[in-house]
This record gives structure tokens, sequence and C-alpha cells, in this order.
């Protein structure tokens, strides 16, 4: 019998409880054990978990249990939930954790204070699928060469709205809430960190790379118009927002942004809220991954594989490395990405227009590869839309810099990264 | 160091050593020890293999050899590889394994022998797709709903061509023998069998059953014609050939066969040689796996990914399950699988030959979903094509037996089976 402590017991952990009591024999069958929840802490006592477990408002009342062997940190916040994993980790505990912040700030800490006992997370990033485990376990004898993943459910299925049903990006932001899909401040979700506390994770797996969410390229989808989605239909693109890691000569590039790939991309087929994580390694070719990645029982039973295997003796290392590379990963400075860009302007609808921003471009070695010319509702304006070939980060904002110093360019210019 | 020894250089085994080579620092930094290749075995000596390992035509020079710690079979066939993997693993060697077949007829012996040896076979299933990993270890908490897989590369390439291009069976059959995705003799692959072989692996992993080839419902897709894909196309299905794994009430399904499926689920749109497998449990909903199932590269990379875990000293059973299942699933008989079906037949253009087929169906409490009649070469005659609502296999058959004999009804009645 192994007996484990829940901390936090919200959806995740009621659904935790739940299932290790409905799913027990299957599970037992395939740990070699029983698994029984001894004990969960939860902030308020006040409130029913619907749950049949002991609950207390104490964490220390199972990091100081000397009769759990797992604990299960299912709290949210960074600082609480790391003090707590750190001293569950001391007492020789195991620890299944869900919480991507925490990762995404202490992860070679939690790594360095753990050692060799267990500690996972598989339920952290795109909670039902086992891409933690594909990355770690499944995919080692490659380098890695990218991992696009859509990674956010609630801005997927915000895309998916706009893109299939043309409805605008505020009309679908209230409706995704009403539906419980966004939060009342939606910032997390539709701003790309939520998104970016994942890519960090997998990141590590794959690179051994150390960064923290400030240190990467973030970009939410607030600016995406149907305009831009008119334009990517046009040219065979779904817009979706992306975690991308991807090695690239010098580095490792990390970020986070609304991303326009080709409609018949294994990724780009997937739409609502599901997530799927594509990875290419060099010599398995691309690898797709797909699943729910929320809702309590989906990311429940990523949390209970995760104590299976630490019941049946897990010995894969926290991030997939059980010795540091050699030839380490450095992350790549974002004005080195190197990528295709599309843009969106309001320009002067007179001659010789084109011309001056063709020869702006043209000063920053940027060349464009398809363009579009749309009406405005000033008629005295035109929407100018178009794709560049591949360039540098930094030229391209640069040039952006410059066009929007042109008197014939008004407003905002509008950017959205391409991958092919 | 761990040294191994590869029975069987072929494509994988030489794409086997290759790896080893070239990515040698990052799977020495994930593993933690240096893996090397001691000792190949191949049949033919003279036939040059492009890897710089030593090389021996006697098996036995590996299985004896006390400095070999792990065995990676990779000669195809039964037998032999049978006996000498048994023999291995009676030395106390851990084997990786990508003999689909070997494991498709002895994995329950296989494993009674290993024991707490480790024997793993990530690459027998969907080549270099992580999907004995994600059933073993991802999804353990669920009782699995279903598996449906595109586990035959050859077969999808085909389907695919028949659909997007409107090319015949037989044309495409001659194109994917050139391009060598086809053997001369295709059998093994367009009969549905190879795809049976991993259907059988994942069966064992998922509900712990242990069936043959011999004792399930395999159906190749020789007989699809543009007319099925035609109909396919109008009633927004695709038609793949699936491996297919489902919990019925009073057992488990395992059948291989074409299948009419929704045109916008995730599998559907998996194109061309790639595999992907869906499988949905009853707490993490559908997930699925995509990526290359053939392939010296693919196939190398599952292989290596198990010698890896061997290293870092694996202790996830070999099945999935660490004690047997009390509640053990029954293969369920093939005439009692539910589902909906697809008839083709040929009749005679005349008034009330419909009321007879609907009457005929009705006996067996069949009832048509959908139905279209189409023009055939022969004027005094018409394709009629139709979906039925669920029925069992049992009066499917029996009713297309009957209605064989009605004088209004000429030729073969083609069948495919849906799944929604």
């Amino acid at each position: 019998m192994v007996k484990i402590g829940i901390l936090g017991v919200g959806t995740v952990g009621a659904s935790v409880a739940n299932i290790l009591e409905t799913n027990a024999d299957i599970i037992e069958a395939r740990a070699g054990k029983r698994i029984e929840v001894k004990h969960g802490v939860v902030k308020n006592l006040n409130r029913d978990r619907g749950v049949n477990i002991t609950l207390s408002d104490d964490p220390m009342e199972v990091i100081n249990d000397p009769e759990i062997d797992i604990v299960v940190e299912l709290m949210g916040g960074v600082d609480e939930p790391y003090a707590l994993v750190k001293q569950a980790l001391q007492k020789g505990k195991a620890v299944v954790t869900a919480n991507k912040a925490l990762l995404a700030y202490h992860r070679y800490e939690l790594q360095a204070i753990a050692g060799d006992i267990p500690l996972m997370y598989e339920a952290s990033t795109a909670g039902g699928i086992p891409i933690i485990g594909a990355l770690k376990n499944g995919l080692t004898a490659n380098h890695i060469v990218s991992i696009q993943g859509i990674m956010n459910g609630t801005t997927n299925y915000m895309l998916t709205k706009m893109i299939n049903e043309g409805a605008n990006y505020d009309e679908i932001l209230k409706e995704a809430q009403d539906l419980g899909y966004a939060e009342a401040d939606p910032t997390f979700d539709v701003g790309g960190f939520d998104a970016s506390h994942k890519l960090l994770i997998l990141a590590s797996i794959a690179y051994g790379i150390d960064a923290k969410p400030e240190d990467i390229l973030i970009e939410g989808i607030e600016n995406i118009t149907q305009t831009d989605v008119a334009f990517a239909k046009e040219f065979g693109y779904e817009i979706k927002l992306l975690g991308i890691a991807k090695k690239a000569k010098n580095g490792v590039e990390l970020r986070v942004h609304p991303t326009m790939i080709p409609k018949d991309s294994m990724i780009a087929k997937v739409d609502g809220v599901m997530n799927a994580v594509s990875v290419v390694g060099d010599r398995v070719g691309e690898t797709m991954y797909y699943g729910a990645g929320a809702g309590g029982d989906a990311t429940a039973s990523a949390v209970i594989a995760d104590i299976i295997e630490i019941v049946r003796g897990n010995t894969a290392p926290m991030l997939g490395f059980k010795k540091s590379l050699e030839d380490a990963q450095e992350l790549l400075p974002e004005d080195e990405i190197v990528t295709q860009y599309y843009l969106r302007m309001q320009v002067d609808d007179k001659s010789g227009v084109l011309a001056r921003i063709t020869k702006e471009l043209g000063a920053f070695d940027i060349s464009i590869e398809s363009m579009l010319q749309k009406p405005h509702r000033n008629d005295e304006r035109v929407k100018l839309l178009f794709t560049t070939h591949t360039c540098q980060e930094e030229k391209i904002q640069a040039a952006i810099f410059e066009l929007k110093k042109l008197d014939c360019v008004h407003d905002e210019i509008a950017m959205i990264r391409i991958e092919k």
C-alpha cells in the first residue's frame, strides 16, 4: 500500500482522489500496489470538495506524516508550493506536481534538491497528453530539431472561432469567458504567458536549457483581426498561438506568439480547446501528440500516471538528462531569431507608396514573398498585407520602426510570424 | 560503458549503429552511460552493411558474450528470434526488439521468461511514434475505452492516393511497389496482417488480453473501389485501414479492416505513409499520437529510446501490468461486434427491388441510415450504396448472405464498417 497526500484539493485534486477510488483495481494491477489518498490539504475547510478523504488546512500535516510516500502538489502559485515541495523532497518523499509556474521558475533548483528522489510533472504541460514522457523517454535518441505546441486551449478555442465563424476578438473573448474557458482577467492565457511556462519545461527536456519566462519572446493573440484571418485563409495558412523551441545555428530559439502555419500541417488541424505538440527529431522526423490540455480528469490522468511510475520505481532523470550536456545549448537572443513575417499596415491610396515601402524594406535586406491590398473603411487609405522571405527579427523590428515614421503609413503596423 | 549486440544488421540495424555513433554525446547525457555496439550478426557476411561494427554470422557470439548487456533483435521472423531472445533473457541479458510478429505470437511467453529482466519493444508498433510508452506509462490511470490506429503506412499511402487522386486500387498498388512502399507480394500489408500484429501488442497493454492474429477479424483494402471512395466523400467520411481495440459490454473487440470515419476526426486527417494511433481513456478522453511508422532511422529512434530506458534502469512491466487483472478482459467473438455498416451492391434497375432489399434487412432488425443510387455501366442495373444504423456483425453477415440469394442482386456485396 502506497499512501499519498494532496496539497490543494480543487478540481484536479478532487479528480485525482476520485479516479484513484473508481479505477483502483486497474491502477493497482498496473502499479503493483494499492494507492490510497491518506490526506488532503485545503485553504478553506468549509467548502465541500465532493471527495471522500480526510482534509486539513495545514500542509505540514502531509509533509511531516511519515506514512505518506508521495506528495501531490496542486496548489498553484510559486513561492508557497516551492517551499513545501522542497521540504517534502528533503524528507525523502517523492513529489508529483501539475504546477507549471513552479517549474517555469524553479525546475533546476528542484532537480538539484530532488537528486534521486522522483519529482514528476507530466500534468504541468498539455494536461492529459503524455508529452513529458514522450520527450523524456520516447525521443531520447534524437537531437530535437524543433517543438511547436498548441499549449493553451483558451486561445486555440478563440482562434478557431475567429477563423471558422468570422467572429471578432472581443466577441469571442466574451463568449469564452461565459463558457468558463477564459478567466475574467484573461491576460495569462491570451497574452501567451501560460504557454510560455509549458514551453520552458519542454525546452529543458529537449535541450537542457535553463530560461525563465521573462527571458523569452512572448506575444499574445490580442491584436489578431479578421483581416489577418482572411489573409491567412487566402494564402493557405492557419493562425495558431504556438510555443516554439527551435535549434538554430547559434543557440535555441524559445518564443510564444501567434503564428501562421501551412493549413495542411497536422498541428494546423487541431481545433477548439484541444492541445497538441509537434516534435521534430533529427532521426525520427515529425511526431505529434494530441489531447485535452486542461480539465480536472484529463489533468488528474497525468498526475496518476506519474504516481504509478513512482510506485513502479521510476528511474528516469527529472529533466531528461542523467549527466549535463558538455556542449550545452544557449538561449538565442530574440534579435537573432530568423523566420518569415506577415505585416499588416494602413497606407495612403496613392501611387508611389508601395515603392517607398519596398525601398524601406530593401534597406534592411527584406524581400516580399506575397502581397495583398484590401480596401480600408477610410476611402483615402488601403490595407497593405504582405509576407516576407526569411529575415532576422532585428531587421524586421528595425524596418517596422522606420516604416512607422513614413507619412504615407498610418496607425500601428501589425506583425505575425510565419513558420513553414 | 554499456555494450550491445545486434542480431540482424539490415536497414534498421545499420541506423541503430549509426545513430549511436553520431548522436553519442546526447545519448550518453540522457542515459548516464556511453552505449557502444560491440557486435553485429548477419546471415550474409559478404554484403556491405555500411556500418563500422564487428560482424559475424553466428548469433551465439552475441548470446554467449558476457560483455554484452543488451541484445537488440532485428532479424524478423518468429521461430528463430524467439529461440534467441529466450536464450538471451535466460542469460540475464536485457532485450530490445522491433519484431512485431514475434510479439504477436509470443509476448506472454516472453513476459514469463523475462521476469524482471527488461524486454522492450517500442519499435515494434508504429515505428518512431512512442505509443508503447504512452500506453504503458502515460495513460495508466484510465480504463481504455478504445484504440483506433493507422498502423500500416503502405495502405494509408494507397488509400490517400485513391481518395485524393481518384486512382484505382491496381494502379496505386503498382505505384506503391515502384516507390518501394509495397512489397512484390503485398498481402502482408494490404491484407491487414501487419496492422493486426501491432494491434495485438497494443491490446495487451491496454486490456491485458492475450490473442493471436488468427483469433481476430482481419480484412484488407483489396476490394475498395472508387465508388466507395465517392460515397464516403459525399457522406463526410474518410476511408482508413484501422486496427481497432474497443471495450464492449461483454469483452474487447479486436479487429483490422477498412473503416469509414468522420472526416473531421483527427485520425482521418492523417495522410500518406504516416501512422497515427488514437487512444480514448475513460478519464483523459481522446489522445492521439502521430509520426513515421517505418523507415530505418525512425524505427532505430524507438530502438535506442528503449536501450536508454534500460540503461537508466527501467522498471515498467513489459506488458504494462505488474499484477494480472482480477477482472481480466475476454476477446469478444467476431459475431458479437456491434457497429455501423456501409454496403455496396448491384441490383436490377426495376421497381420493387428496393422494397425487397429493405424487407430482407428488416428481417434482421437492420435499418438504413442513408442511401445513394448510382448508375452502373450495365444499363439494366444500378449500384445501390447505403449505410445502416448500428447492428450486430452476425446479423449483417446473415443479411448479406440472404441478399446475395435474391435474383435482383448481382455479383458480390461489398461491406465497409463505419466508426463514429
